[in-house]
């Protein structure tokens, strides 16, 4: 999380310094009144700096018969981090888009035994300069993103998603 | 669906014909008591003949923001398919088990714009019995199966996972 925040040839502005278009409390709202699963998950967008995003989620809604947290949410995780940090990059940007997933796989490290959260990261150039580039281009660009799913500090599942977004 | 019931070589007997321990209203049940987001996305086991089991949920409760299926929703669809075939063919051959999914990945073919389904079938042999003999001499054994998640009979999805049973 060191990085430069990238800045791409194309696509407008990205955010510069601590001025964000796209708060996480109304992230949140946004997705809880779109998607009644993360409702239904207590997913939270618990940050958003421009570069990275952390979501959140109780494991008292989300586990198994084994008291750890149910694969299908750990999936729903990661998929969604993916997805938030798309939609907010292209949004600090004033992009109106419209995300879907074509691919999504998950390894599953270790069980998580406390609440989870998972994490993405907006990937380094050329990788985003050419996404939007694409974007402005063909109306569309697709992006292969790696997001982390924690449980107390530890990684324990790593999924990778395959988004592909259009100009909305 | 039109194979013969695999004879596994090992771990008890499987069913024959309609008798079937494991009721599809038990299997939901204990899911929904379980795994309490089955609950939320009213995933329900619709049918199991001891060779294949499908789960449907209402669209309604997994929807996204585009108004078709939210991809967390189709992968626990996916991930629960492979999940039940594995426990209830167990189940049958009264084996306790404690399942894990270690890999799930999912390819999302067409959009979702109705109702899901989720069908996964027993393997054929060899590979259910090198399964069942892995957990009766080594009390685990891995198995990777694939489900098909469906929307008005087309396939909308298709989830691997890759799952492990222990003996419980």
């Amino acid at each position: 999380m060191s990085q430069e925040t990238p800045q791409p040839s194309s696509g407008g502005s990205p955010h510069q310094g601590p001025e964000l278009r796209v708060k996480p409390a109304a992230m949140t709202a946004l997705l809880h009144e779109e998607i009644p699963l993360t409702r239904a998950m207590g997913m939270t967008v618990a940050a958003w700096d421009g570069r990275s995003v952390k979501l959140t989620a109780p494991l008292k809604l989300n586990h198994n018969h084994a008291d750890t947290a149910f694969g299908g949410a750990i999936s729903s995780m990661g998929i969604m981090a993916g997805y938030c940090l798309v939609h907010m990059l292209l949004e600090e940007r004033q992009i109106s888009n419209r995300l879907l997933i074509q691919k999504s796989s998950v390894d599953y490290l270790r069980p998580i035994d406390a609440d989870l959260e998972a994490v993405a990261c907006v990937p380094e150039e050329p990788v985003l300069g050419e996404f939007l580039q694409s974007l402005q281009k063909r109306r569309r660009g697709r992006l292969t993103l790696e997001s982390r799913v924690m449980c107390q500090g530890l990684v324990a599942a790593v999924h990778s998603g395959l988004y592909v977004a259009m100009l909305y």
